[in-house]
């Protein structure tokens, strides 16, 4: 008999033939308001099995591609520096044998442990970033490692005019502020995102979709959610967009599965995934 | 003192009267994801004191029209047969008075059982179909009466070219594949469905609505939620074509209440049903 | 050490100061279908620390301007009448320092007690009102003070051609006849807003805002939840149209926060609070 | 085909055959804390069917015993005076057919209506009073008709020495003041009761049970928990124990079912309920 | 890098080093009132690491122990017969290699599967069964595979006085009278179990526990709760009674786990897994 | 108008009046199973005003004590030793005005910022600790500063012999080898608590009560549950008992109010927390 191996659907492949490697991060010690995007990993990975593997918008099936689920990392709570080192070795491990890493988390923040590696081995890194919210603060509650102001952190690794948002309709004054020199910010939508994509062709691009971008109607499992999002439509022709792009790393994260009992969120991720690895993995063959 | 009578709202017509009548099938037995169809009619049933009997979209009243409640069936639980026959008596009853039988499901496969005594009485009978997933297995985990299969089954009895599909965005691949040679599949909307009503003028149809066809935002109380459904009113425009027809039978499913516990899904389970009552009506009148 | 202060966000200036005073109205006696609206300014004024003070929409910030809040009533459960004495009495205290109120409900027949207020120092009163149901009975289970007879016992105020309804999309077949003399009422949509704000510039007006105009897929927290509903930017477009008028007093309500447990109906409450708020205000400056 | 008649569970007997007449009384206007005790009478005889007709503690079954079940009232919300007058008519109307009422509350208050009509055909009438709240204010929230204040009502009516609580663990230190020269007060269990029976043998007995009085352990879903309440058990045996006297009407109050989504709160009152009918039952035979 | 293991905490030994082999049953597709014991097994796995290995009560722990967590049967919704199947070949196959078998239900009728393999192997067969419901009817709507008539299945086989149950509180009248004839019934409690143990030693026994056996204050995460059983204390001790017999087959079943989402059921059913497993193991050795 | 200002129930005296001052550290980031006690506070002090400020246990009342509420502390996540020194600067800042600090937590690791202001006024400082889990890891996931190692850090300070444990039943086994050495551990109950009294006599006693230390029938919404507690019974009379010593400081913690939606873990939390404050309050006059 077996062991009980438990991977997404669909997701099943050795690790050695695969292209791209699935992990969650299962972190939200610096989430101030509402916790719970530690549950998403696991919470996607159980319901996955309820979702079908062939794609009806890309007439293409997850079971031709070669995919491995390494499982969810176990990330220390309360010591933040230390999660987010666990995050990139494991980065790193995918990155060193020629893979995109795609982690699951966890909290936003968890972006910059990833970051921090794709960057060490793509120091022309660009990002391609969708959110609600602009996440630029320096620090916050006294903390410069936060949910909110991971995209501040990855700027400091890449630089003025290498991250570009998507989507954002909140945060201070002062963020959209200092946001204006050094990032480029599309508010509440996705327009202009074909120019971007014509303009990143070619270069190392990470993709970091913090799923509260979507409308809280059809995405309500988050621990802030924003209304006035973009529709789930509007956001899967925008990955189609981007997975053109020559993507060397990419999460999804900010679902908080126990905040929708329904199970409508886990769901929407789920496909959200499904989409994302299909669109990307297509462009690799 | 009277007996405590209780029927969806409007509905309080005696049975010789009445030109629509209602019951409910409780059946989820063969749902493999989450269950919980089988409290849809009783849970419609209660909260149908909250909506009008008036419907401000057609200008009609409830209380103008002859409807009967004829309450819950008593199906069993785990022989899926003899639900099945259960449900084909009841269907049988109503048509042999020449009413109108409009079930509230229960999983989608209880539209077998109300389909087996309707294309008895009308062998050239036409389906027209709205929901999120193609139902077009063969088989479902050794099964083939199930949930997933039940249009295969429909399709055993009327044969190619009978079933009308909308609004389908989730399914196998083998069942895309096969539909294209047996159904007729409109996926993601509503497109084409004037040209089908006009094609279906006069001839018997039958009408199953998996409430699923609607977008989650709206509809998160169903046990396999897809997104990117219709929305309401691209709903309720829909059914106000279909009614047209000559409807011989009708049914509303998947509507599984306790998963949204906002209450939302089921208040608009009810307005749904509401207008499909009054649309179906007047047309016979 | 000082006492425990609690006020809506960046709403802590002093009475004296300010320009917009928000009071608390939880009752929900009358609410005749799912209570809860009572929870409503104890649930927003608590999670207002997860919303920001900026608003992207308006360029403005709630920490620039000067708004007071004056906590919640703490009325009479059962005694319909001593309940709504006790709202005219706060409306009128703040009336009498010209301020201007914004009363969050609470079930909608809370508007009667600060309408009544505000009526007695503007006579020539017009009220705006965005809703999902009329609310025009005259009684509601044998009482004349109920949520669904709210709008006739303005209507005994300020009588014929003041009361311009949006969105209504609920209700009685009388209630919509007998509005057709009484009333202007626009039904389902803001349709022919622009029009009625040109009409009604310079009077004095009155908003209320039932925020069950909303559609229930992204606000699903509230008692009598009607499908087919404006979208939260349709709201907030009409907001703005609004508040360019004479507001001399206003209100939200019907939000019931438990009854959404994900939180969503909650944030999106406050959203709309803070950008009435930051729009009305900069009107007046 | 028949209409669709749904009563509790065993309690389907003709009016004029019965001895136990059932009613609901769906009324909680003035709960000042959390409300849903209104939902309690529809979901208990909803779920009445998850329960066995045979009790093996008193190795009886319902199914041998006649009581009728005449549905719920419909009560105004808003107006509590027209409310228990609803109340107190349906009550004589039982009684004056010489049949035994039993109220499905509803809060408290609505017992009042009850003893109102009783207390006229029975002018000595004695209460038996389990409850984990005094209900002895004179007024609350500047209303003299209260849950709060329920049985300082009962005793304007019956006077001194006739209402004898149990359980009583929660009140203001001036109800507990009041209540030693006015009723008789056992705190937190059921002590004292047997002598209690003794010394009220042959005499009208009222007997309301709140089912507060249990501990929230077993009975989570009540608008004012009380920790340090009895068991079942122990309020199964007190129950038995006060079945033995000439009990001329009951009522059972305060289940608020949607506060426990377990659904074990509704069926621990319907058990309760049960015991009480059959205990009731098998003394007048 | 590694696929992604999933077992039960502290059961993670390899299958031919091991005593106890567990398996999931995620069936329920005979329940008739509440589904959801499908989740049973997802859920324990998962919230297995919120639980110690260590056993203060044994003063011992798991990780000195060999179990093998074989995961989840998929099992056929809507075709019982077929399900009964699969898990009586997962029970031999267990059997076969000389190891107990451990199943999570499912609702109660999976035990009529791995009674069936056990009793081929040991006729002379003898049960113990914890319980708050008999389960001894004979059929149920219809159905002679029922949940509610699994022990009258389970005594076709082995016959008359083989069956000991205790702690039944629940049943039709029917059920106790067939049951005095042809098992041994304990009502409420588990008084006489001392003697049964001290009677059935040596022989052959399968072990039965349906967790509805405890009070729900304390696991109401059931399908029926039925108020007054055993509290988690007693249902130690009275496992640690039983563990000392020859048991050659067990079972743990009916946690729904989303009926309770305060998580404590599933945490009970957890403890009361990893204590049955220790007092078993430790007995072998 | 006055500012809204929101205490606890009865507690609002000034700070220089009082002789208990209670302030909320709502922190939970190294919480490695289930967040959420960060609400404690928030929901206890809004819930408070569902209780009586009258103890029928000690029959006396709040408002006749002078109890400061200091609010709640803003706290950083993610930074737990910047978080530790915000709670130490506030208990100290308590006892230098010679007051008594009641803490309501926030995960058990809160403790250790408030012990260590108060084992720097009392050097000699004992530690009576109510809880379920043991705490005495020395790490935990990598860290030391952890809800698991909570009493480790205290012993660190106070060192041997100093800490007495009561009602612990889970742990790993090294936290029990390890603590026979170093603190006293009373399994399961409150057997010997007695004597633990007298001998304390005295001395400085920190009190700390980790409210899982219940049992979860009673007290579900709490991170990790541990069946087998002490009844609320039990609690009450230890507390009575403890409050017999020089408690210089204490805290009552891991109530995660939105893991019990029944609202009965909060309502507990108050009663437990008023008995404690006036058993406390009146050993000083």
């Amino acid at each position: 008999m077996q062991k009980n191996i438990e991977t997404f659907l669909g997701c099943d492949s050795e690790f050695s033939d695969s292209k791209i490697v699935i992990f969650g991060a299962p972190f939200d010690s610096t989430t101030s308001y509402r916790p719970g995007t530690r549950f998403a990993s696991r919470y996607m990975r159980a319901e996955s099995y309820g979702l079908e593997t062939y794609s009806p918008y890309q007439d293409m099936d997850l079971e031709d591609m070669q995919i491995f689920d390494s499982g969810d990392l176990e990330l220390c709570f309360g010591d933040t520096e230390m999660a987010l080192s666990d995050i990139e070795a494991r980065t790193q491990e995918i990155l060193d044998a020629d893979k995109i890493p795609l982690m699951i988390g966890g909290e936003h923040l968890v972006t910059l442990g990833a970051v921090r590696a794709v960057f060490k081995k793509y120091p022309d890194l660009h990002v391609v970033h969708f959110d609600a919210h602009a996440d630029l603060r320096d620090e916050y509650l006294g903390a410069h490692l936060s949910h909110a102001s991971v995209m501040h952190r990855v700027w400091d690794m890449v630089g003025d005019g290498k991250i570009y948002q998507f989507g954002i309709r909140s945060g201070e004054r002062g963020e959209f502020q200092w946001g204006k020199d050094h990032v480029i910010t599309q508010k509440f939508n996705f327009d202009g995102l074909c120019d971007v994509v014509e303009k990143l062709k070619g270069k190392p691009v990470y993709f970091t979709i913090d799923l509260d971008v979507l409308d809280p109607s059809i995405f309500p499992g988050t621990g802030t959610p924003e209304a006035g999002g973009v529709t789930f439509t509007d956001l899967l022709e925008a990955i189609f967009k981007v997975s053109k792009l020559n993507i060397v790393g990419m999460d999804m994260n900010e679902l908080a599965p126990t905040l929708d009992t329904s199970g409508v969120s886990t769901a929407v991720a789920l496909k959200i995934m499904r989409e994302l690895m299909i669109a990307v993995y297509k462009e690799r063959n």
